[in-house]
């Protein structure tokens, strides 16, 4: 069911040492992972802790500051304690729906087994409307709106909450819906490059008013993880392949059923099969800065949305809603088996 | 209490007539306005009912469909009759934060003198967590999230939603919160050109992997007569200013507390202070495509932004929660007046 991929076990082992320099440097290393806790010796657990990251920031200013307000978090250094609320934290999940969030906390609250009922799960965010935030255990489950701007603000903010509570090796996970190029609906996507409306693996920033351009590579070592999470599970097929993403759901994508079209239904297909000849196997409209800032944070990171139409047939989805419903499910249980995995909890 | 204006109210007529080049042209034409009501002889209601304009959309394929569906708002053509929910709506008004619009769509509830209880509105996306929507007689009010992207889906379909209404002389507002240049906290901005981080009237819009470039110029007679509105307001200081569209909230608009910054404090001053030579008053996240797409589709728009904090100064704002709410209230308050006018609630 994997697309590059693989038809039985042993492929998708060859391809992940392929994609993987190292597989032992993508492992676990903060502890309570069964194949490691009986291994250690001195030398290695020194190894070990000096590998452990401090989510760190690219400002100096941060330093000097008596206060910093996470304002679109309604969060604050000054009136929260921040370590104490966040300094657990091992894997951020992020994703555009406010309610798609809550249900994933809810989600892997129980796929966790944490105590309590999921029920009840409160939003640390609730005072601000522009994002919901809930943890779960080692998780963080916040939603980002939509588009580049709107994670942007999520993501700056997020990186200095994790800074600021001193959280080490983390992994962010990005949970999205997307449009599919030459894939059937329901197909997850682990993104290998994000790439831009021109294919290109690079995000432009401007900064006062300059161009610069950033890298928007992912670590390999965790979407071959999670590559080989999918083959473990049932009614999750999964690809690994480039994603577009792009500043506009209509005419960037090349939709037909915008307020604004300007273009014939055979300029669309020969945009989209250019893209696929690019290796772009989804669209979506984040991937991008989402790679970008975790790179120069030196976050590892990965993009899994689930391609809930094929582009080439269409621009709205037709599907039934349960339908729907299952096919966003996908990428939040295979997360979920990615974190149980790491945890120890399914060896 | 107007910056780039006037003294007294001679002042702001001589300003609007300054800009505006036929105010009569500019006056509502939707029939409710008691200075209009008993001066029309056959051909003066000829002629205003052939300057009554539908809702237009510029795409050819959107006749051709048997079903719409209007994705992130939960409505489609098939399954609700627009005509008959909308077709009324002569102001539509938009906003980041889905509380603000709510508050606002009760706010003016109050303010027109709405049958029924205002805690009672009901979204009418509520099948969605995309956007919120509330209608109030002729007001619709609806939030767009934050950043071009996710106003730019807002739009296109809230256009298509228009004309499928067959909607008529509607007027868009953008309600917003932004930084302010040169200014005190609490100034409102009428937008007079929304400019992008080079202060260039335009938008570019990608389609199908092309750049292309569209006006960001918004209806000067609509500006004009908010300006007007504000003078006969206490507590409202306004001023007519560009606006500076960002796709980033810290590194594009040269804060110095984002988790990224490689700037100095000289830069950014010096950033602000030539977007200040440019005519810039504020700073916010979505009004060149906001611009852009209303002026494509012929609609009548203006963005009315409160400053909540002065850029020269820092970037966070430690106004108290209250003075903050107050000047959140202060753009709601001004197109409440300028939509009270247009209806003949004031004469």
């Amino acid at each position: 069911m994997n697309g590059v991929p693989p038809a039985d076990l042993l492929d998708v082992r060859q391809y992940i040492n392929r994609k993987t320099k190292c597989l032992t440097d993508q492992k676990p290393i903060f502890g309570l992972i069964p194949c490691q806790a009986g291994s250690g010796t001195t030398a290695a657990v020194a190894a070990m802790a000096r590998r452990r990251q401090y989510v760190q920031v690219k400002n100096p200013y941060l330093e000097t500051m008596e206060e910093d307000i996470l304002y679109h978090f309604s969060l604050s250094t000054k009136t929260h304690n921040l370590p104490e609320m966040f300094g657990d934290i091992k894997f951020v999940c992020v994703g555009g729906s406010t309610n798609r969030m809550k249900a994933f906390a809810q989600f892997i609250h129980q796929e966790l087994k944490q105590p309590g009922n999921p029920e009840d799960l409160r939003d640390i965010c609730e005072g601000t409307d522009r994002y919901c935030m809930y943890k779960v255990g080692p998780v963080l489950s916040i939603s980002h709106g939509m588009g580049v701007p709107s994670i942007s603000i999520m993501l700056h903010e997020l990186i200095k909450l994790l800074h600021h509570a001193q959280c080490r090796d983390v992994i962010l996970f990005r949970l999205g819906t997307s449009g599919g190029v030459g894939l059937a609906p329901g197909t997850v996507v682990i993104t290998d490059k994000a790439v831009d409306y021109s294919f290109r693996p690079q995000f432009e920033q401007v900064v006062l008013g300059k161009v610069i351009t950033r890298s928007t590579e992912l670590d390999e070592g965790v979407a071959s993880e999670l590559l080989q999470c999918s083959s473990e599970l049932q009614n999750v097929p999964t690809v690994i392949g480039n994603t577009m993403c792009t500043h506009d759901f209509y005419e960037g994508q090349g939709r037909l059923d915008g307020a604004l079209c300007s273009f014939s239904q055979e300029e669309k297909l020969e945009y989209l099969r250019n893209a696929y000849d690019a290796g772009v196997r989804n669209i979506e409209m984040e991937s991008t800065v989402f790679a970008a800032m975790c790179r120069v944070c030196g976050l590892k990171a990965a993009v899994v949305c689930v391609a809930l139409l094929h582009r080439f047939e269409g621009g709205q989805s037709t599907a039934p809603h349960d339908v729907l419903v299952d096919y966003q499910q996908r990428p939040q249980v295979l997360v979920s088996h990615f974190i149980k995995k790491r945890l120890g909890q399914i060896i």
